[in-house]
């Protein structure tokens, strides 16, 4: 076995000796391109969830495939709206295609465990879209045994996490774009890729119980951030990302085994 | 005016009249075909979203456009999930396309504020897809005053209806499915068709944090409710609906004015 | 089994003893909603399917599904074209998808005897469309006897029922949109939501041979019914309804058994 | 003008002589690939829209588009039924978007008036639905005067002409598939491919007033027609041609000026 | 058999004897209407990928299906670029759909080996995507042995020939388009539609190594041509068919055996 | 100006800054997940398209947007075909559609100049249709200016650069998938992911003239590679690196100025 966890640095031959076994494994991570604030980068979502995979691929002896690196439209009352300059998004058909096309090719290798890991949150209804119409298509060509998750990777957060993260209270994952979350993340494991003296610091943002067409850009803040990163560190990161990484494990070896 | 609000009901010329002042306002209530336990029918989502929508389109002056019968696939986290027998769900595409075309014909019509009131879960992002291409289309052909909302009505029940719908303590949305809040709305707004001689009274489902594909019917209750219903009432119903309907009656005149 | 044959009034559970029995039929009725003159509503086309698969329903021991309340672009030459306010349509692709997915959910719930009964000319080829990828995918994914039946429902009245409900000689299909056929059944069957004060009185509109692009609003007269409904009673509808039940509950227990 | 009414026999720099004028016409004709019983070839729709639309465009002054000569799934009661070995048929999607394509861009060539003569009973609803794209389309992209036709060429033989064409009286346009009106067409047109003696001679097809799912081969005479064609001649077929082309012409001329 | 190689010619009976022997191989000519410079007509494409799939089809006992008569846009640097007036072509997705489409009919049929020539170079991805997914879909659901192959026909022509027909030198097939080789074939096989007296004679066009968006007319020739068709004759056209036939007929018989 | 040319890298407020002088100018680079030999990784064609873009990106100022790491399906003639264990590709839908919506949102941030740097041979027909569609929408919604181009980066070689890299002769690009010409240009780029001690060292493929269905794994060479790499040096990679790059980055200026 090669000793790279990443697919796009691993070689065919090496890969096909994996996947003989029958009992491989690869996580698909899925980010979006999207604006995260002054102070960091607009690919955090796609380097999240591609971190977070290759820890938990360690632990699973899994492979990680290519990142998608562009993700379904931003939406306002969780990633500060599709209208921002740099926020670069697909339609629900190209994500949709993509995630069945992906999937189908990794259970024709031989994969029959496909996890996908997500890291942006206006994908998940696209990925089950393509996951669903994969693992039919698969199951009804006869590939019997293919089986395949969806998470997000937030939902691992225990409580315990959460009070030692954020200590004044958590306000809730729909204004952590950009926030402490993300950028205590982004701290622990690209912290050349971060600007804290960019940071904002505002209150958080007041977001509507709706969406509106087309979006009003007033409703999101000025930064694009929807809560203030200012209680991020890497430390923080370091401890959301081992709480992650090992709920993401225990899930998945609770569904696929060993 | 015509006496009615339901779009299906009204006749063409009386429609006409309506459009013909610019002011108009269509509310869209979108359901699902989806298992409710043995004691509520598969038009839950369905019938909700619509008397929901009639209530706030008296305060509104609006119309209701005919209910979008069939939702997207029903989710285990959300809606028992779509191996079970009854729920009969559409594609995204299918979705998708539906919402897209609707809304484009009202603002063909000279409708210029269009309101998606959603039922079922599941629907949201595809909702949204849809309305987002609606809007894009009718604006790039000229209709540059076109504008949407889109809303789910629990997230307008409030904290205090909360305390008194679930004077136990609340449990989360997410094992509402089948629960106290859509039971309760459907014993105030159609008693006839609930049987609570029937309603199952089991602790809540115990939902993981991801989804699995194919879906495992184990993981969700025989009974297909995600928790008990046992504590629903008409007159908690009353109150829900009270709430939800004040609450888009505010969200839209503060979006599209009176 | 429930005393609805309505899918949407029937719990989970109760349906799933009646598909349990691999005997089960349901029939889906679909609709539009589209201009249908000034005296009667916009859902005329989905009020008769629905009402017509009900009746024909209760002699075949069948279930009825949730109508399809949209349909195809109406077309002047069959319905007055789609340019009219208040005629809300789907686009092919959503129609054929819908009727694709909703036909193979059915399938899926171990019901192999499915009848479309189409209310709306313009809907007939989609459907077929839709009908044919779902027979062809439940069959090539191993659901080897599943069958389906594709009916619109006045290709069942007999040339005794035209004499009798158009004394002065019947004019033709093409022209009946809004006219003595749609309105006598409304009259029977929903006679609280015709108005006859309202209906026009005016000479058969002169079709064309052909259709044009973009549709020329002064084809159709501006009642937007293509013939009079004058001689419409419910008395007719009465003898309309009978005709057309006894023709379709012949035609399903001919091809699918009793 | 070049000597020739087909597009593909005409050189471009002929053609944009022609759409300079801004005065141009194009007919598209469309067709099938579908057996036509043991007399004649699968061509037949083809060949007759082609010829149809040739004659039509020399009274016009109109080219003629090269043919589609695949069409919509034939149907049993009106083509016998796609299950026949030969019929070679295309889906909705791909008809629709072959007639949106081709109608863009003879609109993009400078062409405003264009006229598609459908020659096969169940292209219909899939050319209106691709025509209406593609006109919405062309408006919405600035070309503000695009203009289009739909026709099925039968639709112009009048009373006169079906008494001289069936003396023993006309049985209807659903069982004219492989019978007298077309094989009298073919006789005139193209008699070389055309074999009498081959010519199947059986009583009319009794069609039912519905379709079925798989199709049934047994509601199709083994023919493959659906009538006899013994009555068919040369004589008749020249009858029909002038009839329906002198239809088409005044038809054209009525919409588009001359 | 019929004395015909040509489907469209073909009755419907006589072609089921073709393929009730299992052993039935069908040629779909593929090509496009695209200018073609002012000496040769818009349907060269179709017309010489339709005769050079005969001739093969002579040696094969093969047929050949109707000529796909449209293509996939045609791109400067291939064939001049789609602004050119006259130029008529589908998008990918139109091309892809009849691809599929129609080769799943001939699988249908009981043909299992279907061969598509190619004669528009900017076609070529299009049918493949066509093919496989064609074949996929037939083997998914049990046509195991169908299979299919894909050739542009001037991937045939060899050294030998190039040397004879190019006496000064080959240029490259890239700006072949409307020059020797196109218009010597046609010279052999349509020499009425061409008119030499109007052929360009202008120095080969110096493509880029890319493409722009929108088209820019400034980088196509003025006639259409990318080289001059100076040095076309019959009999190199009957030496380029020559070779090309019997280069297909060996590959084919090389694949598919006798 | 930032100090990354990486998209994914930079914040959206200092993309938005580089954005609003109205003279931006992005490249997307897009490769593929692919088996290239026991030698090199999956990912090469995308390493290789995204360091070349970021190379010419220097002298252009231009940005690099997150490459597309999936390509279009595999073929035998140029990349091995898609039946090898590893390589995992896109259908044409989804590749078409992922290109449009990039390309479209590019043009929503006010970038009106945007290059898509290709380095797999079987995506280039999917990108130009999705640069075609992105285009035209971007300018029938009013965005006039918007112009792309198309390039795969190899047609940047010339012939002294081929000579130099081939000293023993060129044999052609089609077999160039996994030799001399990727693996000189990895071990200049990324030699730490080239194990020259595994590269293959055997003739080269001989290519057929045409593709089969289903692929024929005897076709392609158990390495993968379709020619040897053993030639392959850092310092030819070096060579052809500035080749590429300095033509590009001419052709771009040509094209849309300094």
């Amino acid at each position: 076995m090669a000793s790279t966890r990443f697919l796009e640095d691993l070689d065919a031959h090496s890969y096909a000796d994996y996947t003989s076994t029958g009992q491989g494994l690869v996580l698909i991570p899925t980010g979006a391109t999207e604006q995260h604030g002054p102070h960091m980068p607009l690919g955090v979502d796609a380097m999240l969830s591609r971190a977070i995979s290759a820890a938990a691929a360690e632990d699973l002896d899994a492979l990680v495939a290519p990142v998608f690196a562009y993700g379904y439209k931003s939406q306002p009352r969780s990633g500060g709206g599709n209208h921002r300059t740099g926020t670069t998004s697909l339609s629900a058909q190209a994500l949709i295609a993509q995630t069945k096309d992906v999937v189908l090719e990794l259970f024709r290798h031989g994969i029959r465990r496909v996890v996908v890991v997500n890291g942006h949150f206006e994908n998940y209804q696209f990925l089950y879209e393509g996951l669903d119409l994969a693992v039919r298509e698969a199951r009804a060509g006869g590939l019997d045994d293919s089986r395949a998750m969806l998470l997000s990777y937030w939902d691992f957060v225990d409580d315990a996490t959460l009070e030692a993260v954020f200590p004044d209270g958590f306000l809730g994952w729909d204004i952590e774009h950009g926030g402490v979350l993300e950028t205590s993340l982004m701290l622990h494991l690209h912290p050349e890729k971060v600007d804290m003296s960019r940071a904002p610091d505002h209150p958080p943002a007041e977001l509507t119980a709706y969406d509106v067409f087309p979006e009003d850009p007033a409703r999101t803040p000025g930064s694009g951030c929807l809560s203030s990163p200012a209680g991020a560190t890497a430390e923080r990161g370091e401890l959301l990302l081992s709480t992650v990484r090992s709920g993401i494990v225990r899930a998945v070896t609770s569904e696929f085994g060993k």
